[in-house]
């Protein structure tokens, strides 16, 4: 039976200070670490074992699942890293403190950037401090300018579709380390959940999320897996 | 102009304990993290990017590689792991003390054994406990019952020749962290370096070896950066 396993990276310097980050690339905290610690020994008391593994290409999902993997003992596996699992690009907003944010342009409107499912915030000024034009690691892509959870989706899903899919149904287990709102792209898909339920769905962080799938990839079962 | 990087990882549990460890997969000793981690700073330090990263199945090769890899930003590239880059297997000598062996043995027969390029140590036992055959890692593979340096080039140099030289070869900058004697096996090719003298050749810990190849991967010139 295909087994997925999601893990959504521990606690950012940017989480802690309460800041949109998107795309920037904020490291992990002490307790994002120990988080992503958890999260492995979690997964090795369960019994999980994986085949391979796939992350975005940000430090904090990559350093969550290689310290998950060193606790799991497992650090030899393959492991893909695309840019299409990256956290949702939070243009203007990112790097802002989001109580300042909403002290400027009021709750509702910070509630419906961050929590509609179509409604992208503005496009990153083009003289923000958060441009990632220089990045050799996007040299061969465009960066977008902003994404709201539909536009995140739209990219997510097609990298599962082509190089996810094809390696659950030859019946390797997976193991995906990526971000709040590129996991609510693939819980979304794999749980038929709908638009407007998506954007109140919280992916904890610590917690791997479980998926037993049928052959078709369709939901058996998702369940949680409690850190340690 | 081709350029290749060997890191070989730093102290080990088993350095530390004074063991001959080959393919069993001990850890990095704090030391070694720091070693792995000056190693990263110092590649920074003097500008170097990669495009591309080879390791072992190995935790203390894989592990100096992401610490390295952390140290200088590039968390995100590709990284590919191979058996083909492992430690030489030191059969029937894994887990001893190299002291107790000295004293059982004699320090000429343990010299030939560590030091000799084609007179491998004797086969693991059978009821050793530190055979792998149930390691999944191993599952595709015939894991060696021992190795002789000789040995050890063998399998090293059709991996470097199939999957390496053509990263090289197509401009990449390529980022290996591997082991002693797989590392030797490297720069003895590349260094075109006799049976002899290879085997007295120590290769640095934490302390990289820097390659610019010219287009036939010939050494134009090979250099060592000091950790930091």
């Amino acid at each position: 039976m295909p087994t997925l396993v999601l893990v959504r990276h521990g606690q950012s310097q940017w989480n802690l200070e309460n800041r949109f980050t998107g795309w920037w690339d904020v490291d992990l905290t002490d307790a994002g670490v120990e988080e992503a610690r958890g999260a492995g020994r979690a997964l090795a008391a369960a019994g999980h074992e994986f085949d391979c593994c796939f992350t975005s290409l940000q430090t904090r999902a990559i350093r969550t699942l290689h310290l998950a993997l060193h606790e799991m003992g497992s650090l030899w596996l393959p492991v893909t890293k695309h840019w299409r699992l990256n956290e949702r690009h939070y243009g203007g907003l990112t790097g802002l403190n989001k109580q300042e944010m909403r002290d400027k342009v009021g709750d509702e409107q910070v509630h419906i950037w961050r929590r509609s499912f179509d409604i992208p915030p503005p496009p990153m000024d083009a003289d923000s401090p958060y441009r990632m034009e220089g990045d050799r690691r996007y040299q061969d892509i465009e960066i977008p300018e902003t994404e709201s959870l539909k536009d995140t989706i739209a990219r997510v899903l097609p990298y599962f579709d082509e190089a996810i899919a094809p390696s659950l149904k030859s019946g390797k287990r997976v193991l995906i380390s990526a971000h709040g709102n590129s996991l609510r792209a693939l819980v979304k898909h794999l749980s038929n959940i709908s638009d407007d339920e998506i954007t109140g769905l919280e992916i904890p962080t610590g917690k791997p999320i479980v998926y037993e799938l049928d052959d078709d990839l369709g939901e058996i079962s998702r369940d949680y897996v409690e850190g340690v």
